[in-house]
């Protein structure tokens, strides 16, 4: 019997998890993220834990046919990181290097965390059976992971499917994190989402029950949404317009066959593709709008089955 | 010695080319594109003359590595043109396999027109020395075509690189041809400038030496912007913002090396990236604007370079 292993590493947690080379999980466990001192330990750590694990089931290192690994940054095929890791507190480093230091003999690939999930979900979620996917991930922010061909997609600079800033409105006023106006993410995230519903209440007294929930965030707005709540609609209208319009363009540069939709906001469940996929449809090239949308199925598993699922294909 | 045939097919003649398998060009020369009867003769005049050429050279079947074909539709990558060319009179037909009953033992690699030319400037081009490219054509309409890894990509449906129907502008009220509005097609291809050029000088009366020019095209504008011509200038500058968003949205999805602009508009020359590079940096996502900006080399051969290099490589 032969194992890969997947790890994760967030800001907060390192989700890993250990896998048979047919992708059945054998066990996952998570361990803190160490971001003191620049986030030296982080790597030691996590190399530490996979060795743990190994002696604990018997496992030697020719029987591991893989570890992979994403992390929070852009990352090339060669596994350097030139922008580091801000949330991790890493400079530029060399992810997959540094891995094969602490694990001689080892195969690692590593690869961009919101990319990895994307490969988990092609691999084994939402888009399995399909060789090209855009997954879409709509958090804190938008991100998003392309795979081609069954390939994950780095890009130059490791920066491919940085989808969330991509620029769909030439009005807006105020600033995106990056410093632009106008990126997606300011709208199809679960803080864009929040943004957009604040504005629309300020805008008049329309009667709303969004305007006696204590915290407005996605859930609340897509809960008001399923009560019939007017003022919710047209709040999810004007993410699903915004959202579909990126996808549509999305679609006309690289054809996918599908869209997967994660991240908290697709909580919401189906309803939130019926507010995606008619702008989808009306604005996409004809040759290119026959995509189709699907739920993500992962949660946030997504990253070790991506990362488990990059070794084996 | 082996040898390489190109054949691009357009929709009033058929350019060929005869390389070599180092890619020097031996000759190159054109039939014209017989559209009666459904375009049914294209493939046996084509194949025809690749025979006669094959004769008159004294070249056999076996000193011949291949030929490739661009046609202007889409093509999957198993030569198949699900929606035909519309150009042509073709409906659905595997173009591949046309041309292989007709060149027995004879290897064809069939792609779509645009993004064949794409290739032509990756390999042989503009973008030479790069292998993550995304090759602009500023036509009739705006077309392009995306190389990674240095491989065409060719889209679920054979569509992908339809760079020229993505929305650039939410407020357009005229169509653009594919029925959509706000198309980057309607802003940065020839006609879309000479539309930008007209729609300003119809704004109010500001003397400009447009108002003189006995047809309005985009050669007009870009000359009368190298006069200082302050109208132009507008219009150029509208041009480059339109298209400057248009491909750091490409960037931020792709993340490739260099662009490669070519095209009609093109013939500009290099002042025209003076007004698409600045807002391209103004827009794409920080890790995807070192993307460089070069213009296309191989102007109209591009089709027939492509078409030898995809058999080549």
């Amino acid at each position: 019997m032969k194992y890969v292993f997947g790890v994760d590493i967030g800001g907060t947690t390192v989700k890993m998890g250990l896998f048979t080379d047919t992708m059945e999980l054998v066990e996952k466990w998570e361990i803190p993220t160490d971001k003191t001192d620049g986030g030296k330990n982080i790597i030691p750590d996590v190399c530490g834990s996979i060795k743990s694990k190994m002696e604990e089931k018997n496992i030697s290192s020719s029987d591991v046919t893989g570890v992979g690994v994403g992390a929070p940054g852009a990352v090339d095929d060669k596994g350097m990181m030139p922008g580091g890791a801000v949330n991790l507190g890493w400079g530029p480093l060399n992810l997959k290097e540094l891995m094969e230091k602490e694990l001689p003999g080892i195969k690692i690939v590593a690869a961009n965390d919101a990319n990895v999930a994307a490969f988990g979900e092609m691999y084994a979620g939402g888009g399995k059976g399909y060789a090209n996917v855009v997954a879409v991930t709509l958090g804190t922010g938008v991100g998003g992971g392309i795979i081609l061909g069954g390939k994950l997609l780095a890009g130059s600079t490791g920066a491919a499917g940085e989808i969330g800033h991509m620029k769909v409105d030439d009005e807006e006023t105020e600033k995106c994190n990056c410093g632009h106006t106008g990126c997606l993410e300011q709208y199809a995230s679960a803080t864009g989402i929040t943004r957009l519903a604040k504005r629309r209440l300020a805008e008049d007294d329309k009667p709303s029950s969004l305007r006696n929930v204590e915290t407005i965030d996605a859930k609340a707005v897509f809960d008001a949404v399923k009560e019939g709540d007017e003022v919710a609609e047209e709040v999810a209208k004007k993410f699903g317009k915004y959202l579909g319009k990126g996808l549509a363009n999305i679609a006309d540069v690289v054809n996918p066959e599908i869209f997967v939709i994660g991240g908290g906001v697709s909580k919401a469940g189906e309803m939130l593709l019926g507010f995606v996929e008619p702008e989808f449809k009306a604005t996409a090239f004809p040759p290119c709008k026959g995509a189709k949308f699907a739920l993500a199925k992962l949660g946030n598993d997504a990253g070790i089955y991506g990362c488990a699922g990059m070794v084996l294909s």
